[in-house]
């Protein structure tokens, strides 16, 4: 529904944000039976579902897309049965993370409802995911519903209609149970915003300490979940949710999937419709946003991608570029060559990084069916002065403008990003120039893949080159509140609109993780990430997820797809 | 060769034309056996060939590429002699139609010579293209060649490389002969510039009441060969070449291919490099230029792009998506089903077009193996607003400061888009503002093009939907000196980044288009392009061919040429 209370009514940006979370608590209240109170804080919250939930709400939740969706479509489960478990671990998930703007009680189980008449009236599903809860970052249209991007001036919009992407996977019998939450400007790796409030008391003395306005990990709640889409980290994380929806223009997929351990894909852009999303920087094409999924298994983000690309939406939305999903197999009679990436030359990246590196590594080296190279990084302090000068070609002004309308406060990454000292008010020649620098990058990174190759024939055969490259999520794992800084090994694939694909390896252990490893910084950025480390050490960011990215060059994005297939085959991840 | 005559060295405008041409005249004294005076000028000079050139001369020249291709590659045709049928014939084409910026029969000579040796040596030609001629537009880079797209002021610009374009042409054994002439800016459906003066004295007495500075069309010599690509379309026509590379923003291949009664595809935007092209507005990516070919036949339009894909050109230009040529067979046991687009309802065209057009539909409907629909246009008059605005993203400064540079005078067509009233002055959120109302623009006409479909599956089937539009490739065909001004009928596919291809139908009869018809103008340009017909009428457009344009969805560039197939095999076009 959409709000009433908004600046344009005459509303404090505290009265609006104070409505939006009563309206939020509202729709937590309607989820039957309710969720108690948490007796007791925890800083690892995700073995709290085993105290609340029942043993089926517990077995429904913990399943896969690819558990669920044959289950579904036979009728073994009713959708009523998984959305209600689901939005029960939802609830709980908010308590604990604040990762929610709104459960969808009403909608999702009159959805559910009509998707168990159908099969019974049928006898066949709807489509591929018949009763399959699916959550949707608030950004994303959906209608008759608020529609705020993060921006407290944004509160009162209301969306004509479903975005383009709800309603294929609408048809496809999908059930919408939860909106969730992201920061400010959308532009942070973390989610941090006025509007969404914090978590339930107990939860909060944890870290009172720090902002409470945050989606905390739920693996460690002094940590971020990540961000931009960082409810749906923390909720898939928490597993209130099996398959979400994020957006990612610098790592806003992948950053919450990597800290709260769940896959999750950067899809290469002007694949996924966007239509219909709410975002400031409209008209910008320089770096091209893309849509995505985060998912408790791999499968989930296959299904998710494919139903949508069986949709042909290019039909619909003809800036999207119309590669169906590919069925060739890749490496058939082949042997899958990897790079690896082990540090961009940047931003060091903290120990537990590393070590999970080494042991995929390792682990594939010893089987001998996998090629292992290092992949030398090629310039990535550039590319990231190139795109932090793209995203913001008007210097910043519509979303700073979009802040300052409510008087909203700024919140820190909201600085760190708009305020960043590549960011410069573009002239239209200054813009051509910049995109031209981009793409002589771009340029010089596909010769740079290309070096890799052992031969090459005059019709662009490249013969024992490079398949993907493995390389880190981040300078580290989950960061500390407001010190996620460093995109760069994120926003490396959006600059390059090269595919990535998030998969969970192991967790910080305070055993294998401790002792200290001295760094001569690099820069400041490189120094500050490392004073983390040295401040708070593996018990400072103890239970967190370390999860590792594998990345394809541009429309690959099946085959990196297969290539995780083949390393999760040979090495077993995740490893916990 | 760089030139040394420039505006940097202090040279005037005048000058460095004068050295240009001189530069030019040069490698055409360098063609043995040389070219004799034309004995009479010639309205058409189609038929001048046969006078100057020898038979076998003639009969090379005369055929196709896919003709020519299988006896190169057999041996049976020497390269040598290939090429220097053509370079005979090139240099006859400047003398007639100033079409040329410089021949090149050292290199080329060279080439051949070496292409003959190798398929001696190694009993296998270098690639498909072996001993091929193409003939290039300017502005397309050719290693330590003088590179000025029309701009006296670039004159002395020397090309480091040869563009990625030629390169791969040249690893599939082309030969190039020529180079061919562009408009000041590149940006006129006509080619008059400042630089590549004039043609051979007689010819020139009869069109002395118009500019001299202009490529003219061999078939008509008071008519414009079109543009930008017109050197291209005069060379190609009168066989001097019979495949060349010209490049198309809103016409630029098709403009001169329609004029000039040849084979000419705008390919989608995005599929086929150009790397290595010398132009203004670099970095504008508001509306991408593409590169396609000109040629006599639609198979040499097919190789051309064929060659170009099998080379994954994406490896190395990562802008470009990675669509290999596809081999799908689109109309098996399915009907074509062809959308006729009379009328773009903005300006209307002469009646030889509308003839041209009615005598291809009703064919068509003889023979029932082709289902017929009308296609009604959907705002072109927006379309053109919103390309005219968004290729000069800059309010044409940087075209206006390059023009200015040199103290050339403004060519009538430089102010007729230049000063265009769709022109501003954009800031970074006008410029965006004017890139969502592209896409919403392109998101309208999608829908316009789903609505022809009898059902719509809930995955996106459009059964029963348009295949192809037929449509006039202008609002007249080959206009008079400086009247090209109406864009519509080719930057319409433009703005949306639809693959179009030109072919030959008719040409203008005196008798059968003769007559009068009156039209109310709908608008100033509309007016003076009716009025230019009720001027001038059939005997003013004499002998000019009449050609259309074949329009597929984008990235549909196969099917479209699949669709035109089918189309020349019912009709039996061109019809002379």
């Amino acid at each position: 529904m959409a709000a009433t209370v908004t600046i344009a009514s005459g509303a404090t940006w505290q009265e609006v944000a104070a409505d939006r979370q009563k309206y939020r608590d509202a729709t937590l209240a309607a989820i039957k039976p309710s969720i108690p109170d948490i007796p007791s804080p925890s800083l690892n919250t995700i073995s709290i579902a085993k105290d609340i939930l029942t043993k089926e709400e517990i077995k429904i939740t913990e399943s896969k897309v690819e558990e669920l969706a044959p289950q579904l479509a036979q009728g073994e489960l009713s959708a009523v049965t998984v959305v209600e478990a689901f939005l029960r671990r939802a609830a709980l998930a908010q308590k604990l993370t604040n990762c929610i703007t709104e459960l969808l009680p009403s909608r999702a189980l009159e959805r559910a409802k009509y998707l168990d008449d159908y099969l019974k009236t049928n006898g066949k599903p709807v489509g591929p995911l018949h009763g399959i809860p699916i959550s949707v970052k608030e950004h994303i249209g959906m209608k008759d519903l608020d529609n705020n991007a993060g921006f407290i001036g944004w509160v009162g919009n209301i969306a004509p209609q479903d975005a383009y992407i709800l309603q294929i996977f609408w048809n496809a019998g999908a059930v919408f149970h939860a909106r969730t939450t992201q920061p400010q400007t959308l532009m942070h790796l973390e989610t941090s915003s006025n509007l969404y409030g914090s978590v339930e008391r107990n939860q909060e003395r944890l870290y009172r300490l720090t902002d409470r306005r945050v989606t905390t990990n739920p693996y460690n709640s002094l940590l971020t979940s990540g961000g931009s889409s960082g409810g749906e980290g923390a909720l898939v994380g928490f597993k209130g949710s099996c398959l979400g929806i994020g957006t990612d223009i610098g790592g806003s997929i992948r950053s919450p999937a990597a800290n709260c351990g769940v896959y999750g894909m950067k899809p290469t852009a002007l694949r996924l419709p966007v239509l219909g999303l709410l975002g400031p920087a409209g008209g910008q094409e320089q770096i091209v946003a893309t849509i995505g999924p985060l998912s408790t298994s791999l499968e989930g983000c296959k299904l998710f991608i494919k139903t949508l690309l069986d949709a042909k939406p290019w039909l619909k939305e003809p800036t999207l570029m119309p590669f169906p999903w590919k069925q060739e197999d890749f490496f058939k009679g082949k042997k899958l060559k990897v790079g690896v990436l082990w540090d961009d030359e940047v931003v060091k990246p903290h120990p537990p990084v590393t070590r999970a590196l080494k042991q995929m590594v390792d682990k594939l080296k010893s089987t001998g069916n996998v090629e292992i190279v290092e992949w030398k990084p090629y310039k990535h302090d550039l590319a990231w002065e190139i795109i932090a000068n793209l995203y913001f070609c008007d210097g910043g002004k519509e979303e700073s403008d979009l802040i300052d309308v409510s008087g909203e406060p700024w919140r820190p990454l909201s600085k760190h990003i708009l305020k960043s000292r590549h960011v410069e008010t573009h002239t239209i020649p200054s813009m051509y120039k910049a995109t031209i620098k981009r793409d002589a990058y771009r340029v010089e990174y596909a010769e740079h893949w290309n070096s890799t190759a052992t031969s090459a024939g005059p019709n662009g055969e490249l013969e024992g080159a490079v398949d993907v490259i493995l390389s880190p999520a981040g300078p580290g794992v989950a960061p500390k509140i407001d010190t996620a800084k460093w995109w760069g090994y994120l926003s490396q694939w959006n600059v390059l609109n090269y595919p990535a694909l998030i998969f969970p390896v192991d967790k910080v252990d305070v055993v294998k993780d401790g002792g200290t490893q001295s760094h001569s910084p690099r820069n400041e950025t490189d120094k500050e990430n490392w004073e983390l480390w040295q401040k708070y050490g593996a018990e400072g960011y103890k239970d967190a997820p370390i999860s590792l990215q594998l990345v394809g060059r541009g429309f690959e994005d099946e085959k990196v797809i297969q290539a995780f297939e083949i390393i999760q085959k040979e090495t077993g991840v995740p490893f916990v």
